[in-house]
């Protein structure tokens, strides 16, 4: 059960009232408190199950009621919580939690300490946090919240509805609605962008803005530069995870994944629905087609085709990468084997 | 010697207190004045020498005295500093160093400009920098130092002894005593957990907590998500260096050393005392035993039993690894034999 | 075109006056507004172009005025923008940008919520915004500019001319003239180094400073450490990308150039003029000759002499690294071909 302090629980629902929510056909005047995952449940959980291994556990299981679907409830041996069949039962699952645990709402209000330029427009509902720093020309949607701290540049604009940790800077910047960017995230500042000159590196100036769209999740410490002339630009509903760099000019479409520590260098193209693992690197001017695979570590130094997957350091096809480092194992094998 | 104005020297001592604080045997009136290592010690200094291979320069050293195991001090030449055996040199030298050049204490103040939640419970001793943030229901342990602009959410509670650098943003968190958080740490932010729904990926609420045990460190900019369940924890004594990134969910033993931009991926398990190297990637559920090695950039597939030491992408025993790069090499130079 | 709200425009000039400022011969009345890329570039812009691929696209180009090497000028089909030759075109034209939207200068004006310690020595022009804490003794000189939020420790010394840009926190250094540092940036804080003792790992103090060369840029989030003893010291002009980690006392020289994500561990020398990738990894102590090219993700473990190109984990001569890369993957084509 989550911690009350930390995820006050909203009001209790009966298990008919969360069926109706779900979809599921289910009856009875039970209360459900919450959720939680099928090991932890308790008597007044939903949880839910997708991984048939995990069947045999399921008349143990002390939920009150568990969502699965019609297929794996089939194979299910009796007992254990009250079934609620779902096509979907994680994210029928997510949607519960969310329900059961509401995320903070904005109050409303803005701290004193808080320093907004006059001219700013500020919409309504909106939460500002202790010092923050809301600079000239600012657009910031209804019921956004910016978290303490943060500095948002001048002439920035924000959809509405934007969850802002505290600590985030953002300039040269255009954000959609519903972005969420945890603490730390640093978008619009400079591309790593440098011309020799005859006495040092100068730089070359970054004159692109950066654009996030609508439901862009960004993660702690992440890095988004803008680029010399062509905007940065992050698509729909793409998801980024903790300490990722992208570079200046890099385009990446809708519905994307990257996952942590991944480096995106200058004016990468990334197709909608790409998924790209940890650590990754990827070269400048490189293009992910739509749809493609990305092993954590791999370093892409070519073209990935729309729907490949890839992996390794330089990148390749992922079967081929595994049959090389296998082979490369067998050849260690044989080697010793004749030395003996 | 160090910059006195960053480093403000404690008094002197003489040689006979030097050594009492060490436990060797020692006499003299010599004033020591601080430490260096060999190569920068003065006539008032205290030094220290653990590699046989310095033991020729012992005689030029200008050090006033040497820690020195029993073992070395045997086979240096003679002449040079006095010698103070010890079972461990180095220990005895980062003791006195921190003897001679003590770290900041608390100073008991807090800044007119933080803004703290009435009902946060502040310990006494504590000093609090400008533009604090602690939210409500916090609880901060005794003499804790919280450093200028950092944000502690609501009721994150924090053991005594706490230094928490400048620019940390902490919430959904529970610290304990003398835990040490550099500039930039992020900690508690929803982990990275997304569910495909109908229209893009909907989060999954991360409904976790994060704990960090006593004694804990950790680096600059590094990032320790919360999970969707159970409890992300980072064990007793536990240092992590800077940019590591630790997913949702992660449960790291006692005494482990993670060194810069590593990332851990979530629901991870690693065992008491691992030693894992910079930008070392560990995927998703992966185990890693007690006393593992894991070598600097490797990518972890799979589960390391306790006390192996891994290398690689995959990573596999490292004198594997090690001897797949050298057939490797061997092949080729062999086809470039053949081809001249 | 530059969004003019986020990059005001400067006067515009006529083309005679932009051949004078890049010491090219070229005439006429025609204004001047800005620069562009060649793709881009408009009736009022002046561009570049300096890969023969693109010669053919000139005579289409928009853009009142090409700089252009005589070389290339002298291939190119007639028609399209004024030449304007000059030897270094991307030069040119990196200046010429600068000269039409000109980054903004520091306004004079200290932030009224700005914390600043009553003996910190502040230079004439500077600009220092809301929320920043300056320490005791810092000296600061003149025209440099201190982004939101940013602390400034005890006794850090600033050149003339620095550009801070938000939430920076620099401890324990020193800074030359002209350094820029992007958002989220850590300098001074202790290096990542302990020592086992009986009841875990016992810090080692970190008792060295940073020292900061003149003309150094580093971008957001990266950090870097001082050290126990020997100064951390980056070199005049080295530009340092996003998210980079420099370990306790490395040495790095002049003009260096190191991309984003990278990690230095301690006590690393890297000489003069090295270009290092993005995510590459170097252990500690080695050493890194003037001039080397070191290929991203590549992990270093010994020397790399001055002037060497290397690749790959283990680092070896990037050739023999894309040849072994190019062997493996013949050999396991050979192998599949013999069980078809």
């Amino acid at each position: 059960m989550p911690d009350a302090r930390h995820f006050p629980p909203a009001p209790p629902l009966t298990l008919a009232e969360v069926a109706a929510l779900v979809g599921a056909s289910g009856e009875g005047a039970a209360l459900i408190t919450g959720t939680a995952p099928l090991a932890l449940a308790g008597p007044g959980d939903v949880t839910f199950l997708t991984d048939r291994s995990f069947l045999p556990t399921l008349p143990d299981c002390r939920a009150a009621a568990v969502l699965i679907t019609a297929d794996l409830a089939a194979k299910a041996p009796p007992g254990g919580p009250e079934r609620l069949i779902v096509a979907n039962p994680k994210l029928a699952y997510a949607r519960l939690a969310a329900r059961f645990y509401p995320s903070h709402a904005p109050d409303g209000q803005t701290h004193p300490t808080a320093q907004i330029a006059p001219d700013a427009t500020i919409g309504p509902g909106c939460q500002i946090d202790a010092f923050v720093v809301i600079g000239a020309g600012v657009s910031l949607g209804a019921n956004s919240h910016i978290g303490a701290g943060s500095v948002i540049g001048a002439h920035v604009t924000i959809g509405p509805g934007a969850r802002i940790g505290p600590h985030v800077t953002l300039s040269h910047a255009t954000l959609g609605a519903g972005v969420v960017l945890l603490p730390g995230v640093r978008i619009g500042q400079p591309g790593f962008g440098y011309v020799p000159g005859p006495v040092g590196l100068e730089p070359l100036p970054q004159l692109g803005l950066v654009q996030i769209g609508d439901w862009v999740e960004i993660g702690a410490n992440s890095m988004i530069d803008r680029g010399p002339a062509e905007d940065t630009v992050i698509g729909l509903g793409t998801k980024i995870d903790n300490g990722v760099h992208v570079g200046h000019g890099v385009r990446i479409g809708a519905h994307c994944v990257i996952v942590a520590l991944t480096g995106i260098s200058g004016s990468v193209t990334i197709g909608d629905g790409a998924m790209i693992g940890g650590q990754v690197g990827v070269a400048d001017h490189v293009t992910i087609g739509a749809g493609a695979q990305v092993v954590s570590q791999s370093g892409l130094m070519r073209d990935v085709p729309p729907g490949a997957k890839v992996g390794g350091t330089p990148a390749r096809d992922v079967r081929d990468w595994f049959a090389e480092t296998a082979l490369l194992a067998r050849l260690r094998e044989g080697r010793r084997d004749k030395t003996r």
